[in-house]
C-alpha cells in the first residue's frame, strides 16, 4: 500500500453569511468552513482541515473568501469545484479551485485583505437589501468621512478599533488603502437615497476592526465627533474612544492578495 | 355613540418573497396579506380585509404590489406607514400610503400590471442572486427570444400559457407591452454572465402566466422551438403546447397602472 501523495488546494469562495454563525467552525450553529469540511468529506478520507483567510463572523458576507486545504485525493480542480457546489447551499459557492505550492496557507500566506462596507442612506432600506447594508436614515457628510479615513492610513496601533476582550500578540496593523465613496444609487423597490460604501485594505485585521471603524466614521458623517478625533481615537488605545460597532450585515470580504507564484 | 366613517386607503409594499407562501392567505404557512393585515390588528378595531393587486404565488417578490384596505381608524397616512413597517418584517416593506376613492379597489381598479422575469445566464449563479433569478447555464439567443415575444402582443386566449387545472371565467388577455433585454452585467461574486430580463405588461394575467412565458421563450432561446411556434402554441389553448413553468424565483411583480384619479 502507498501512501497517497498530499497536495495543496487554493479555494475562491464566496458566501451570504446571513444564516451561519461565521466563518469558523462553532458549537452554536453552522459555520461556512463546516459546511465546506463537510462537502469535502465524501471525497477525501483522512481528516479535514480547511483554513479560511480572514475568519468573518456571523452575519458577515465574502465576495472572494480564500481558503487552503490539503488533500490527498487525486480529484482535478474543475471536479472539485463542481463536486463542492453540488454539495454546499446555495449561499456559499467556490468561484475558483487551483493547486496551491505545499507551503501556501490561506491566512498566514496573504500578504492584504479588502474589506467593503456598504451603508444605505435612506428613509427606508428596501427587502432585497435589508441583508447587505447598514441602514442609516440621517444624512451623512461622506467628504468628512474620507478626510477622517485618511487618518487611518498607515501603521497604527488599532487598540482602539478592535472588540473588546480581544487578545492578540499585537494590535498593530498597516492600512494599505482606505476609502469612503457615495452613489446616489437607487435600491431594489426604487426607494430613495445613497449607498454609501468605505473600503479598507490592509496587511491585517483585529477582530471587528473594520466594524469599529465603519460605526467611527458614520459618526464623524452625523457630525458627533471630528475628522481630527480619529487620531485620538487612535492614540488612545482604549476601545472606548471609538465609535459603535456597525452590524455585521453591511461587511464584505472582497479580495484576498498573496505574493506572485502562490499558484502552482 | 357615532360610528367611525370609513375610508379607503391604497398600500404601496415591495417584498421578498422567498419565505412565504405567497400574496393570499393560506393555511399552509404565512402570506404577505396575512402578515399586512396582523400588522394592522392593533390600529384596527373592525374586521380587516386587505385586496392585493396581483396574487403573487409563493417565491414570487414584489417591487410595487398595491393593495386596498378601508379602515375606520382615522390614523394619518405617514403614520400608517410607520406603524406597519414597525411590524412587518424586513422582507416585507410598506413604501407609500395614500387616501384613495371609496370605490378604489386594488384588483378590479388596475388597468395593467408590469411583471418582470430575471435570468441569470452564466455558468453559475452567486449566493446573493439565487433567490432572484433563474439560473440558466447555457448561452440563450435573446433576439429569437424577442421576436418570439412579439407573437404574444395584443388580445390572445392565453389557455396555453396557465397553470392547469385553472378554473377562470375567461383566458383572454391582452398583453400591452413585452421585451426581452440581455445586459453583460456581473451580478455579485463578480461572476461571468449576462442577466436576461423579460418584462410583460398586460391588463390582467392569468395564474402562472408570466412564468410559462419565460419558460416557452427559454426554449425558443436554447433552439428547442421556433419563434414562429409560439403562434401555434397560443392557437392550440392546450397548456401541454408551451414550455415549462420558469421558477417562482425569477419573478417580480414590479407596478400596478390605474386610471388616474383614483388617489383622493
Amino acid at each position: 500500500m502507498s501512501l497517497a501523495a498530499v497536495r495543496n488546494v487554493r479555494l475562491l469562495l464566496a458566501y451570504d453569511g446571513t444564516d451561519y454563525v461565521g466563518w469558523q467552525r462553532q458549537s452554536n450553529g453552522v459555520s461556512i468552513q463546516a459546511l465546506v469540511e463537510d462537502a469535502l468529506a465524501p471525497i477525501e478520507s483522512g481528516p479535514i482541515a480547511v483554513v479560511g483567510a480572514g475568519r468573518t463572523d456571523a452575519g458577515v458576507h465574502a465576495l472572494g473568501q480564500v481558503a487552503s486545504v490539503r488533500l490527498s485525493s487525486s480529484i482535478a480542480p474543475s471536479a472539485l469545484e463542481r463536486a463542492l457546489n453540488a454539495r454546499l447551499p446555495a449561499a456559499v459557492r467556490v468561484r475558483g479551485v487551483a493547486a496551491a505550492p505545499v507551503d501556501f496557507h490561506a491566512r498566514f500566506s496573504a500578504t492584504s485583505k479588502l474589506y467593503r462596507y456598504r451603508i444605505r442612506q435612506a428613509p427606508a432600506v428596501g427587502p432585497f437589501e435589508y441583508r447587505y447594508a447598514w441602514h442609516v436614515p440621517q444624512l451623512i457628510d461622506t467628504q468628512a468621512m474620507g478626510a477622517a479615513a485618511r487618518g487611518l492610513l498607515g501603521r497604527h496601533d488599532f487598540a482602539s478599533f478592535q472588540a473588546s476582550g480581544s487578545d492578540v500578540e499585537t494590535t498593530e496593523r498597516t492600512i494599505l488603502d482606505v476609502r469612503v465613496e457615495a452613489a446616489n444609487a437607487t435600491g431594489d423597490g426604487d426607494e430613495q437615497g445613497r449607498l454609501v460604501t468605505i473600503e479598507v485594505e490592509a496587511d491585517g485585521f483585529l477582530r471587528h476592526m473594520v466594524r469599529v471603524i465603519a460605526g467611527t466614521l458614520v459618526e464623524v458623517g452625523l457630525g458627533r465627533r471630528s475628522s481630527a478625533d480619529i487620531g485620538a481615537a487612535l492614540a488612545a488605545r482604549d476601545r472606548r474612544r471609538a465609535g459603535p460597532t456597525a452590524p455585521a450585515r453591511g461587511l464584505f470580504l472582497v479580495r484576498v492578495r498573496y505574493p506572485r507564484r502562490t499558484t502552482e
